[in-house]
């Protein structure tokens, strides 16, 4: 009655189902160590050569590319009725040859079809470059994402979750899960999106910002990767109404400088865990990882403002935020003078920062605030945050907005909080800074904008 | 212009704020090591007692408890305005004492306040235990949590998760980040809850069941942890309308064993990973932690009926599920028979499973999934998924459903897709029942259900 145990390999129990192979599989990038065995490999029949005497295979399995060589008719005969992308059970045997690609082929396969026959994909995925579009692309994600260069940025991606969560686990930080879905749009208002919640309003987060603040009180110091939304009207190369935010926060900090410290922490968590868990990925996207200096430059705001009213034709000073091509010159002059592709600005005006921005000691009118610039873009947001109730009470009221929305946001203050700080960093937009994409949509899986709800 | 530069601790840089510790701040449970030396310690104000002779201020910080003893009377004066929840920062020495917790306390202190006098809470958090209810609790969750038994839970849930990537990571798999909003609730009309989204109609995720399927086609075994929204309009002690699914799928298996052994290589890590991550939450939880054995036990539907039959007073053949008696009923009878907390409970009839569920061969009534019981209660759903095109059309016409709402599902499936299934879990299911909860919404920092969408 009680079948056999179960074991943690990929190989089939006991008994194998009929079809299992008799030999375990093994992957593309490992047949080299395999030379002279038999081997079972299994993956997408990702190109079919026949010549007059041969037919090559070509696999693809998550490790990469391998060749099997089909020498006999009746097998050359029957694989010719598999289109391309078919998934293929190989058993043959590893040999060595010269002008396989890893200097491995497999000979004398026996070949099963472990899917149907493939319908002809929205275009040659064995090709080495895309020759698509991005709508074409965006609509088959399923099948398209298998081409190597545009799976490749979900493994970049998927490296530099691991590596934001190592980085701050190392910091003793709480990994925490808040909800997505609230009852008042206390962010800001426009960019919501409603959902019916059993007949009550409610919408869905922007970020888990109230959230992470108020659990700074519970665990000190928090991260959250998560999605959050944004009803963003526009259909731009930058934006998505679904992303990725990557959130800390953390209480007992002098200013925004222990954040920052954080921030740098984890930038360099980051780019070790990209280096060494998506080295392949970088490589075929040409990626050339950024060095995240020990300390990172910094430039206060108005000091940035006088910077580019002495070197550029055009004077900022006055304004209240940077413009795309300020945030541009200025990444390109901490390259210059600083041999760094990362600049934190500092010191943002009051005027544009939300009403929890803590102020700059001395300079009310800036905050300890800022924002991290990457390769002439804005890719990190963060701060130290009021943390006194009364603060809050007055942040709110002079900016005429009333307390009661945010009563259980002011709960946490109302109790107690430690000065904190924190930060958010968006994934796919810190992917696409990385690869160099033309589109963020290239870095979500299934993205959703304004357009696209599916697939 | 350029300020120093950042370094990456939590202590503040070169020129400190005003207010800032001159000696760099150490926890609670670090005390014992700095014994006469000059310590910071930063914290909550727990308990504030005042004797006679001397008042004693206990602090909590993240790592714990720590006593401070202040005799100088200008400064018991000035504390004697702090009510609990206040945050301090303490400055003195550290002074062995056999009195104290831990052996040591802080003496000759100077005390400041970094937040303002904090209000009452809605119950004394110094308490051992918690005196207050749980709609209470909830009410007040940023404060309630900074109970120590109220976040322990929290504690054991986020090494959950850290153990259950880290399990996965080791068999390659990589994380995904899929849509939370799709445009047809494809999965069960009743329980979906609408979005307006730039206003077309929408709808929460059920699961990410059918992007995690077509991402075995990119990436062979994927794994993503994250909110999934069930609109359940009873009001249980073991539903959320959001919680944080964990979510895995794999291809290239023999059939739903190979996932089975995927889960238990999983329940070990996590178990594992809250035994190192969280054993001081367990300790003050009296949570024992289960034995994951090298092989959990498994039976049959089919037998799992006919023991039933034979050792209760039911009879439950002929039925399509279990009961939750009889779950707890299979529940005793493995930790009897195999000595396991855990039971697989494969075969489920077809009936009873989803369209994309693999029958199992030479008994289609039956499928290839699994249902795994632990301590009485569901824990795990998975089994192997249908893989062939012609199967899901066959499949959705058995069942009377158009395959029109399904097409990029399907799409995935028409271009070659390999043997694959999967599995999901509910992290605050494993939390509850691991800490022997009663109800699930102690397991969730800020739940959500039909009454509750604040704090």
């Amino acid at each position: 009655m009680i079948s056999k145990p179960t074991t943690p390999s990929a190989a089939p129990s006991a008994a194998p189902p009929a079809g299992s192979p008799a030999v375990p599989r093994v992957l593309a990038a490992e047949l080299p160590q395999h030379v002279g065995r038999h081997v079972t490999l299994q993956g997408w029949l990702h190109r079919r050569r026949a010549l007059k005497t041969a037919t090559f295979l070509v696999l693809r399995d998550r490790s990469g590319l391998s060749q099997t060589v089909v020498t006999d008719p009746r097998t050359a005969a029957a694989v010719a009725g598999f289109p391309e992308e078919t998934v293929l059970q190989v058993e043959g045997l590893a040999t060595a040859s010269t002008q396989a690609p890893g200097g491995v082929e497999v000979t004398s396969p026996t070949v099963t079809a472990l899917s149907g026959p493939a319908a002809p994909g929205p275009f040659d995925l064995y090709r080495p470059d895309v020759p698509a579009a991005l709508p074409t692309i965006l609509d088959h994600a399923p099948v398209a994402l298998r081409h190597p260069r545009l799976r490749a940025p979900h493994l970049v991606s998927a490296a530099s979750v691991a590596g934001f969560r190592a980085a701050l686990d190392e910091l003793a930080f709480t990994e925490v899960h808040t909800p997505k879905v609230v009852g008042t749009a206390t962010e800001s208002g426009a960019e919501v999106f409603s959902v019916d919640w059993f007949g009550s309003p409610a919408y869905l987060a922007q970020s888990p910002q109230f959230f992470k603040q108020s659990m700074v009180g519970v665990f000190e110091r928090v991260y959250e990767t998560g999605p959050v939304f944004r009803a963003e009207p526009h259909d731009t190369a930058r934006h998505l109404a679904q992303y990725t935010s990557l959130d800390a926060e953390l209480g007992f900090i002098a200013d925004h400088r222990d954040v920052m410290a954080v921030v740098r922490h984890v930038l360099a968590g980051m780019t070790a865990s990209v280096r060494t868990r998506a080295g392949e990925a970088c490589a075929l996207l040409d990626v050339e990882l950024p060095d995240v200096p020990a300390h990172i430059p910094e430039i206060h705001f108005a000091d940035a403002q006088e910077l580019i009213a002495a070197h550029t034709d055009e004077d900022p000073r006055g304004e209240p935020d940077l413009a795309p091509a300020h945030e541009r010159w200025l990444s390109a002059w901490a390259v210059r003078e600083h041999g760094s592709e990362f600049l934190f600005v500092t010191g943002y005006p009051m005027a544009k920062r939300p009403f929890y921005t803590h102020p700059q000691p001395g300079r009310p009118e800036y905050s300890n605030s800022f924002d991290l610039l990457f390769r002439g873009l804005e890719l990190v947001t963060g701060g130290q945050r009021l943390h006194r109730h009364d603060d809050y009470l007055a942040a709110l009221a002079a900016r005429g907005l009333s307390p009661e929305p945010y009563e259980g946001y002011l709960a946490a203050f109302r109790h107690g909080m430690p000065p904190h700080g924190g930060f958010a960093l968006g994934l796919e937009r810190w992917t696409a800074r990385l690869i160099g994409a033309d589109n963020i949509r290239r870095t979500a899986l299934f993205p959703r904008d304004i357009h696209r709800l599916s697939p």
